[in-house]
């Protein structure tokens, strides 16, 4: 391409003080190093881990930076080395990496690669420790390894999935973090069986998600469990069967379920983030055997806690990350499952705005009927 | 038997009040109702729930009441409907029961069986919710469904494991607690893999035993942790290969063990009861796929904690109790394999004294040097 081994100076919204509205600007970023892929980004949506940092809790966020981490696009330009995409590969940012020859990788126990980690928990590239976004000579910091609110980003090549070039980006973006982590918490991390009673905390998109991949893998109860009751129409899309609504009852909610499932549920998922919440999806697993997964991401500091007594008589408590997907491996799996109509995704996209209105969307993030909010780049 | 359908008296250690000298008494033991068997005590271990539930600080703790749990002896009557121990049977009481008929037990994924916890759990039989212990007239509580403190004691026909006569009683007792738990922590709970590194929090019997699953298990390195240094010894011969004491260090003993093991350990085990402990046991797994298991009891509404972010990044946190063996299928199998010189059991035995030694026996299991005492109860 003709940008290829150039600045492209393109737009993107840029977090420069925590907490303050983003602005759109004109970002320089450098060609792709070793080992790095530029891809222009088509679609990008917010998750709330985007609102998090921005909103300056989270003590690893690092300013000014370039948010976003759940897009699509197509690769511009790669850097040395880069073998396994090549400009004009459509492809999916991934959070997490996947070298495939880390220990983690190699371990088979889980999806967290540790290759890039070092560079991109501080907003760097691994290469030169540096930045590829500028403004005005302003390095900008970037996030996640992905930063995809902006029209073009540079990620490590670990870091990028190629998917099926039929797939339309602007569904398929959302196969970046939160459909993923609520399916996979499901089928990775839990490993729910048919029959099962499952408990779903929380049903904004990755709560929808566990209750679809719930519903996938047999369960017989889906139980969705959220303070705002307008939710439970669309949860019954989903796969949700039973709702409740812990300002309906007096007693605590573990209570209340262990009550309705004679004995508690199988399964649990907390999607919200909230350590409180955390215990009791904890304490409402049936004694000997019922499994908690945490899929939520709790505010830096907070601590979860129980009564030994809880883990010693069968409850298991486990967390997810990225639903334990390996990422380069298993997003074009993702996608091939969504254009078969295996999976949803189109039915997670309650709004569509451009990149210019980015404040809007975040605005749009806390009202109780957007689920995620897609974003087109370049319109 | 002549005694059949009798009251029999005989000789028990009666704890009337908490932190009070036991006291050996003569008490009245009725015969077994429907569903009951009453058991010649040949000879019963102390353990520390023992000591527990004693000091008062159990708050389930029923008083007056026959404590023990760790014992063997000889069926000496049945009641009606008994089918599967007949008087003269060498029989392990377990307090763990396995009715093989209640939704625990037909789970498959769970050794805890709750047809008689309703009872047990308040030291009574399950038939007339009664006591089959009185002494001078004063009904004396049941405890744990077993009792061995005494030289007769009536249990649920579910919670008695016939075994192989030739096994010698003074050693198998044993297998009715303390050892049991320690491997099955390994060998079923955590399910240690060959080449797995296994720390080990606490070097007293279920630790040590918690090192000899390990070891069978094939684990590479199994690293005992100890504040008493002069266990260390004594472990090597479990199977500990390296032993560390938190006050030799500074450093928290979770980030000692990170370092130790290049990122954490696959499997670590809390065997004394302490949420600290616990708290340290998980935080030294490896990210990715390390798992703790609780195996040790705190004492009545102490917590465990940590931040949510050490699950989503993959440790898994669990508990057992006793060992997750079901104990009426799994005690002969264990006694077959001590039988085959395939676990040890001879070598947690430090010291033997009689059942009117018992206060002794107490002050005993406070001092460095005591594994298991066992108390021969007619001598």
């Amino acid at each position: 391409m003709a940008s290829e081994g150039k600045v492209i100076t393109c737009k993107a919204a840029v977090a420069w003080e925590p907490n303050k509205p983003l602005v759109i600007e004109d970002v320089e970023v450098a060609p792709p190093q070793a080992g790095e892929v530029r891809v222009k980004i088509l679609f990008t949506a917010l998750c709330h881990t985007d609102a998090y940092t921005w909103s300056g809790k989270d003590p690893e966020g690092l300013f000014p930076c370039i948010l976003g981490h759940e897009a699509a696009g197509i690769v511009e330009s790669v850097g040395e080395g880069v073998t396994e995409v090549q400009p004009g590969d459509h492809v999916i940012p991934c959070y997490q990496a996947e070298c495939r020859e880390c220990k983690f990788c190699k371990s088979g126990k889980t999806n967290l690669c540790g290759k890039v980690r070092a560079a991109t928990g501080v907003g760097v590239m691994m290469n030169d420790r540096k930045s590829r976004f500028s403004v005005r000579g302003t390095p900008i910091y970037h996030f996640m390894g992905t930063s995809t609110f902006s029209q073009y980003t540079v990620v490590h090549d670990v870091s990028v999935a190629k998917i099926d070039p039929k797939a339309p980006l602007e569904k398929v973006c959302l196969l970046g973090c939160g459909v993923p982590t609520g399916l996979g918490a499901v089928w990775n991390t839990a490993k729910v069986e048919a029959g099962s009673t499952v408990a779903v905390f929380g049903l904004g998109t990755v709560g929808l998600a566990v209750a679809e991949g719930a519903k996938t893998a047999g369960a017989s109860r889906i139980i969705g469990i959220d303070i705002d009751s307008n939710k439970f129409e669309t949860a019954k899309k989903f796969g949700v069967t039973e709702f409740v609504n812990p300002k309906d009852h007096d007693k605590p909610i573990q209570q209340v379920l262990v009550d309705l499932t004679d004995g508690g549920v199988d399964y649990s998922f907390e999607c919200i983030g909230n350590v409180s919440v955390m215990r009791a999806a904890l304490e409402c697993c049936h004694k000997g055997w019922g499994t908690s997964v945490i899929v939520g991401v709790a505010a830096s500091g907070q601590e979860i806690s129980t009564r030994p007594f809880q883990l010693v008589t069968g409850r298991v408590w486990k967390g997810t990350a990225f639903g334990g997907f390996k990422s380069r491996s298993q997003v074009p799996w993702l996608v091939d499952k969504y254009m078969k109509k295996e999976i949803k995704v189109d039915e997670y996209i309650t709004h569509n705005l451009t990149l210019g209105e980015i404040n809007k969307a975040f605005d749009l993030m806390h009202e109780g009927g957007c689920l995620r909010c897609v974003l087109s780049a370049h319109t």
